[in-house]
């Protein structure tokens, strides 16, 4: 095991276009279509992060809180964050407030045609 | 509903490689290839932006002006900006300028071929 | 025509991923797979654009000058830098110093088999 | 051969969507799906990159160590880092230090269904 690192990253990150695809092909449940975020705590305490949802026509909903023990990545489908909060076919975007640094990538894979279709960004460190 | 987060992001944010595919496959409107600039308000207060076409041949175009709610998400094709400034095949960049910070990520959906390619980047915030 | 905006962006910004496919699928030129560098100029006078190359295995060069004009996109496909200097199938970096602020993004489309991929960054600004 | 810039980039990035596709689709070793590190070291002396690897459920990995000799670029595939550390279809995220400044892109290859997927991004510069 290596000796921890100090924390890097941000605190407030942004994800403007969130969007996932509501059709699939291929196999379940690795070629079905999603949003992700992939975070990295790299830091040597837990890190407790808040995620908001917004949308075009609606009030913003959550936060959902997922918690990221010390020194350890956490890649989260937004189909499975719960609550039924994001569903396919609706455009949101994220604001991701965590308690300590914290470093996040947006990734999307669609598969609506026959062979998928990837796009991925480091998010908006805000803060 | 959450309480109004503080505002995030930037004022002036930079699109580099715009291109609109001028063909598409697949159904509409969901298949046709298009550039989107998805936008988020955070704060609690609308935001006015104004968008600025550059090509590589003429003068610059606009500014359209957009204008995203408080708390709103904003994700809008370029391919139906209005005034028909933007066609598809031809090469620009944007120029965004909002009176409050937003965020602003760029997203090209290419289905000239049978199977959709996608890319995405946060843009350059500027300012 | 729109009143010159004030200068955004950096002077030197870096493309670390470098690399053109060296074969593609579909009709030329606009599915040939190639890398691109498209670049802003938002300013008020023209921007001189000096692009120097890095190899794995042997020592950079370069550099080549691009002139961008005031007010002007500039979108060029790095298969047409001229002078040979990159080919087809050797990875490679670049970094871009200009006289005046510019914005760079990069973005390869790759029709090595057949459906075309995309992917784009905004690159590093260093500067 | 130009004479040297001075160093660009930053000492510490990090690359947060680590994944390699299990499988692929397509020629080898051009097509086979990998995830990539891009690296420039565009100043006058050698960089050493210790690349830091974090997962999901056990203790981190390495530091794996990559040596970029002066005015190189070095794109090295994480599927040929060496000791098994990174296994294709595990999550996996990487801090990378090295003791001068660089430039770090991240890029995946997905040839899993008939025609191959890119994304790009600039890593994280975090110091």
């Amino acid at each position: 095991m290596t000796t921890p690192l100090p924390p890097v990253g941000a605190t407030t990150w942004v994800v403007a276009d969130g969007y996932i695809p509501p059709s699939s092909t291929g196999p379940v449940p690795e070629m079905v279509s999603h949003d992700s975020v992939c975070m990295l705590n790299a830091g040597s305490v837990a890190a407790s992060v808040d995620i908001h949802v917004f949308f075009t026509d609606r009030d913003p909903a959550g936060p959902l809180t997922v918690v990221i023990p010390a020194q350890r990545a956490c890649h989260r489908r937004i189909n499975d964050l719960g609550d039924g909060i994001v569903v396919p076919g609706v455009d949101y975007s994220l604001v991701l407030r965590s308690d300590v640094p914290i470093v996040v990538q947006h990734t999307r894979l669609d598969s609506r045609q026959a062979a998928n279709a990837l796009m991925s960004t480091i998010a908006y460190p805000a803060g």
